[in-house]
């Protein structure tokens, strides 16, 4: 684990979790110690809410351990997560590094949720082996985890990557090659852009889109997706329904030409229609609660996939 | 409840569930017969699944009758709600008769997805009373609703519609004026515009995006929405979240730009996918996994609000 921030600590639940000895290691002296102290303790709330799949907090976090070198946390390993700055300068130095140092059967993924893994991996000689895997934060809590090839990752990279990333309880979404923003960010991306188009126009409110996948669109999505969601809303499956509903789509397509400029005036109306709903101060309460209704949502979605299958 | 299909039984069921009286009427003879029938079963289901507040299915199916009339299921009613075809003449047709025969003082609403309420209001001489009231289906399970109004709907017809979808234990979506496609389709047209251009180009599979969505987004969507979701993903709330990522989401729209065309060979693609996963005639079996898992998601998020909060 290269880089002990936010989503190093949180891979590093995640590979412990499900039975991988963990080195971490940060170029910053003492910030991986204090980052192992914070996830001892997020380990305690993970097992109070049963999501360490039966395991004591004391006895996942014994495998995380922090090294003082790159080198030694690199010793032997067969997986590499790099989780540093999102500014390619870094990355190509890391990289580097860790290129020259990992096992040479070591698969090296990197978190980057906005830079393409030929942005740094293109001179490395250990080249074949590298990709992105890109987690939503928390991974220990949300599965989904994008694997991106540069144009030179082996199909076998590709394959062990995907394979660990099962083993480890993820699901992985893998590309066929790299495209920025992946696939997430770019789901995301669209629908945001319409969201800020209709707050911008002033057609409703921040909160009734947030009702509106809170209360509607989102509940199906997640458990079936948007494909199988429209395959299953039309009698004859997805080919119906294109027939039945695409033209009004491409009606719509035709309206949503024009960009918001999100740091514009829709801006003010977003942040302050969200600070009347919660208080600057509060966000740090509020990510708290969405972390516990995560954790929650988490051990429903479990044990429907036990009741009703998947 | 003027029409007995899907959507008109599905708010029968809604508005009996919460303590009204419903008289369902259909020009088709025999066809709300039939149709009460099939409610009254899914009441059962609904009851078994604790999803009657506590009633049993017989005391909500009591207050569902079937009139020979429209007349007779227009008289003294409060609130219409027309579920007919989505054919402009039709409406326009159906939207004279009821407009003549419903109480002066009853908000009339349409459940129509497609068409905007100005397109089969404007002649009517209590256009003021109109409205479209667009379900996501079925609205017992899922509260979102769409209240949007044509430009002469009257601000105190919209407060009594908003008012009685709260009442009955709906979410409105309070629209300022109409746009075709409404908030939801429109946001979902956004999302998925995106997913059949990846599919399209190759970058990933169907299920791919399904797992993105299912795995991924949409599990804080499901309880907070798009926009609480970014303004809980940079420790500075919303706008921090734009200054870090605006440039990204700006990057993507650019390559957006261009139209998949749904009813091409992408659209072979999707559906050869879907089939693998579930085959035609599994279809309507999976349609009933579904509601179930929806009833489960349903029953977990009441829970969690009570534990944790909205």
């Amino acid at each position: 684990m290269l880089g002990s921030g936010l989503i190093g600590r949180s891979w590093a639940i995640t590979f412990s979790r499900a039975g991988w000895q963990v080195a971490m290691w940060d170029r910053e002296d003492g910030a991986a110690e204090a980052s192992r102290a914070i996830l001892l303790t997020l380990l305690e709330d993970l097992a109070a809410e049963d999501l360490l799949n039966g395991q004591s907090a004391a006895e996942v976090g014994a495998r995380v351990r922090v090294t003082k070198t790159l080198a030694e946390a690199l010793e032997g390993t067969s997986w590499v997560q790099e989780n540093t700055p999102e500014i390619v300068g870094i990355k190509r130095e890391v990289w580097a590094e860790l290129d020259a140092l990992a096992p040479p059967d070591a698969v090296c993924a990197s978190s980057t949720s906005g830079i393409v893994p030929s942005a740094f991996t293109e001179e490395l000689p250990g080249r074949g082996r590298c990709l992105v895997a890109h987690p939503i934060n928390p991974p220990y809590l949300i599965p989904a985890v994008e694997l991106v090839p540069a144009p030179w990752t082996t199909p076998e990279t590709m394959a062990k990557a995907e394979e660990v990333m099962r083993a480890i309880g993820q699901s992985p979404i893998v590309m066929t090659r790299e495209l920025d923003g992946f696939v997430m960010n770019r789901l995301q991306g669209a629908l945001l852009e319409e969201a800020f188009r209709l707050v911008a126009d002033g057609y409703c409110s921040v909160e009734d889109v947030d009702v509106g996948l809170r209360e509607g669109l989102a509940l199906r999505w997640s458990f079936i997706g948007p494909f199988e969601t429209i395959d299953l809303n039309a009698p004859g499956g997805v080919r119906d329904y294109v027939t039945r509903y695409g033209g009004l789509y491409e009606r719509l397509y035709k309206s949503m030409q024009r960009r918001a400029d999100w740091t514009g005036s829709v801006l003010d109306t977003v942040e302050g229609q969200r600070r009347e709903r919660v208080p600057k101060e509060g966000l740090a309460d509020r990510q708290r609660w969405r972390d516990r209704r995560l954790m929650a949502l988490s051990r429903h979605k479990r044990k429907a996939a036990q009741d009703f299958g998947n």
